[in-house]
């Protein structure tokens, strides 16, 4: 199943260290002017060795439109595109043939195919998540063209966390620190963490808020289909998520259901909420109000320093230091949950329609 | 999109004060000997009325199968099955057709469909969760002959949660008392907490832990269809449910990559974990390791005191108190949270098979 | 796989003589005033022994609505429906239980699942077929609406076959005779032929042809999804059906691509063309034109002489005659052609909208 | 729906002009050794300019595997795969921005996205077919190992056809002559027809059929997904297809039942059937005999001589003569019979085990 959504449909394929990495986009609205240069700057913004927070692997991730595009728009027909990968030194991970590196997806690929591509962890590595940036582009495309706005920041890391809600900030500083927090003072904070962590040879997880502005009511499905069962799904697909919450989510339970229902008024001539604990979602469909979400991530499994393990034949073994890698792989997954998010969001929008 | 799975799928129907509610599963394995009593007892788990802490709504809520089964055994073809409503006295609604009540689904129906049902909340009433315990007994029967155990409990009410891990309790007490709590002590405080809420006329949400036991490694799938984006995805689909996580889920952000990796070792010539932080998935595929999970509840949106609200032509209005209804959805969403977890880890072999 | 459509999608079980047969239909656009007697009326133009060339079994074939209507119109929720059998005779069956009747399914049945119902064929009987007649009458209720109108008639029946086009024919005389044949000589003549055949213990197949018209240009998919793909894939899921053609189908390769090219002309303003040997259908998208097909249908497998044939353990054995069947199943397969014919349609438009 | 299977799935994307035909198979068996020289072949025998009779475009069609493949086994992750378009003169085609030519996809794809891809039939063009052959050859490669063989030839062009079945022939020469006809005198007569019509600036339709020997009883699956169903689909999803039908098919409705039931007998400890009118499918699984069926082509709508039609404006115009094509699609058809063909049956074998 290396496919995602029902009407706007992403199917993706690629290895860390194959060929290339890419993918088919269908579904897609005709008549959209694609903007390469966009869909490059958010494919830019998950890019590693873009920070002294990032792995260093250099590869410029260029993608490459193969079909679907005439004359610079959009036609209706499936986007086939491919990133090719410049990074392909195998021979670096021969050591990993028969090892299975801890909370990692070795030993799971092994026992479901019998066999596994063991350079830089095959299709389990994170830069599946390029595709998800571009498809997740050209969503934004068409929901920038019908006023909608997602923004998504790091909100925790390790334990350093924003307490307040995403009002309380203001979101345009995201993008002005390498750790994409919204709050410069705890950004500075997260980074020293980050930074010490690494100098350990260890690393850090944390957790990312995502904020949709400006759905219409009605959009979502009931039962099944739910839009925020799909955006957990969406999210939950992220590598190294491990939980997804919505509004008030985990702390939910903290509150009464008269402190927590959102009371109803007219808000001049407009039926809206007086507060939004429901996420902007009841019973799985939009109610016109801000969408908010929350996705906690682990750390990193991978270490800059030696670890227990066993290899293939159960021998136990100790599995080197990797060279580098990202200490926190938040920085780089907001844009992926914010291309998720996209992919989402369009594709219940033009199952409504 | 009424349909659940992907081999062994539940479509449902049905409204709250319908004719009925039911629904077709399809791909279930054939030759299995459908244990009534067995589906039976899983629905009377969820029943209203069950309990002082429940609804009194009475309903026999009697499953009658239609199909798919021939001398007691499936036949690979559909069962369809259907449970009459009982309790059906429309005219308690007349009050609620033209207004919306507060964080519960009717604005949006409302605006998603042109038109709803206004009895009992219609389509999005709990109720139609009962075609859910109806599919997991099946997947159960199924899972048990392969040694999977699922087993569901309220780790949380309000403000009173078990700290400990599934690994510190006995499970089997958890049906022991009205909360579904495997601690009889916090299940007293629960349930006193429930009572003082329902006294005030008012609910409480909490949260519910399960655990599944004995599933193979290399169950799963990569990318898009990871086992724990499944489970997300169903248990976000149950009503009132906020959030979703994994193994140590939205923990995971304070441990480091050191000390949350699972070590692999040699259990006496099987490959295992010394701990299990993954909670049995990695990479989206199963490990061999106990599958955990916890589901977060918000409080019922039905209360049984008046609340501000709007009619649907913008008119501010006061909602009359309910007279009757779950104070804490927490006891009737335990088998639902089990049977949601039975279809995805049967409809995942299956897909694997 | 017994769930047909993409966004109006019908799922149905049920077997020949279990409690009852039913579906679920999803995606039904909301605010639809469900007509409850055309709906009948449709189910009864499938109903076995409304003429002196069907089978006698009295069934009344009464379909009972369970969900997704509020005050006769429905609400966008899924219609859940059963029709109760009332011919359980099970014990007529007996003699089947370890014999496999040739051209029938209860050989691959079992070879398929390692189980069967005997009774009545189970699960391949084409009773299954009425509850497409009832997702076919409402999908029909809805293109009405568009002026979109399905009409087939019997065109085959062994060899006597209607030579000209649906053009040639009064196409409201279909209804007139108990062949539905819109030509009363031909028809007369096909009765005839089905009697003699009857009256020697022995069934005969023909062909239907179905055309629709009214549907807009633009409906359709390019590649797998193709319209003509869907219409055949949809006809060949009716029992006893052999081949699907549209246009000028079968003939086809008789004409150059001179005589066969459908030439646009300006017809008053709207693009039109001065033949239709494409059928309606160009590419896989409709053109506006009317669209036409043939579905081929064998003869009846069942028989009122005796046959010979094996038993599960492979024995030689002979099969009795049947003491009463259908001598040609074309008269009452034309509203079930009209059904997925309806169904499919409605699919396409919703998944262009 | 640019994508085609269940748990085999292709799904294609490319224009005829644009910079790349390709696709991503999902579900692959993982440990299967990839044979490019097989399918390399395989994508020859569709290649244009294989003889006097094909369009000479010169295309090496190489295909390039960026992913999947690991050591030169497939690793059960997606196979992506491309194939540069090396005939790219987008100015041949000005001439046809806004004529639409008859009996091709222009007015439809105009109509249903509003925009279309001029240059060689955009999407539209039968150069898509080539991503099936990929996807076929590695399916067939599957199929290999279990022993089954796909086999299909022309068997009608024009009028010129093979009376007998395909038992009367020796289908190892179909491969020995241009049109792909195992009857060597038939063969030269379709030849010389297909030549005098080219000479004529004219095209020709036909027929292929096909068999599939080796597979199982008990694969297909009842109702909705019956197998010959699938494989109607698969086959009306080929550019100029206008019918399927298996085994007896369109002549089924000249026989009695009591001449055309398959009667079941003990061939040695074996089940099997003395005719086989079914085509090896009986209520849509497989009975063990062989599956055939047959493919209607209309003649190719390119001509080679002028024709009349509209622009997009609505003026009568004409168009001009192409300057060379196939005069007879079936040649190049075959394969992508055999491919859509081994496509769907492994299809079907994944889903039943």
């Amino acid at each position: 199943m290396n496919t995602f959504g029902n009407i706007f449909r992403l199917t993706s394929f690629g290895e860390s260290h194959g060929a290339a990495i890419g993918g088919v986009i269908d579904g897609c609205p005709s008549g959209l002017f694609i903007d390469e240069d966009f869909i490059q700057s958010e494919m830019n913004r998950r890019r590693p060795g873009q920070s002294h927070l990032a792995t260093p692997r250099k590869e410029t991730d260029k993608v490459e439109f193969l079909s679907g595009v005439y004359e610079g728009k959009t036609t209706g027909t499936p986007l086939g595109f491919v990133v090719r990968n410049e990074n392909q030194h195998s021979n670096d991970y021969d050591n990993l043939r028969e090892v299975y590196r801890p909370s990692h997806a070795d030993y799971t690929y092994q026992m479901r195919y019998g066999i596994r591509d063991p350079r830089g962890g095959g299709r389990s590595s994170a830069r599946e998540t390029l595709t998800r940036c571009v498809a997740g582009a050209i969503a934004k495309l068409v929901l920038r063209q019908k006023g909608i706005v997602i923004t998504a920041y790091t909100s925790q890391a390790g334990n350093i966390r924003l307490e307040g809600s995403y009002k309380d900030y203001d979101l345009s500083l995201t993008e002005t620190n390498a750790v994409r927090c919204p709050d410069p003072t705890k950004a500075a904070e997260m980074e020293a963490l980050i930074m010490r962590v690494k100098g350990e040879g260890d690393t850090v997880g944390g957790a990312i808020t995502c904020v949709i502005q400006g759905v219409p009511s009605g959009i979502g499905e009931p039962v099944f289909g739910k839009l925020h069962a799909a955006l957990g799904s969406a999210m939950l697909s992220i590598n190294a998520a491990k939980g997804f919450d919505y509004g008030d989510g985990f702390d939910a339970p903290l509150y009464k259901g008269s402190e927590h229902n959102d009371e109803f008024f007219n808000d001049g001539g407009r039926i809206s909420t007086r507060t939004n604990y429901s996420g902007g979602i009841q019973g799985g469909i939009t109610n016109g109000q801000d969408i908010y979400f929350r996705v906690a991530f682990k750390a990193v499994a991978t270490l800059l320093r030696e670890q227990n393990t066993v290899d293939s034949s159960g021998n136990e073994t100790v599995l080197k230091a990797c060279g580098r890698h990202d200490a926190c792989v938040l920085p780089r997954a907001v844009p992926v949950v914010e291309a998720m998010a996209a992919i989402t969001i369009l594709d219940f929008m033009l199952m409504k329609s």
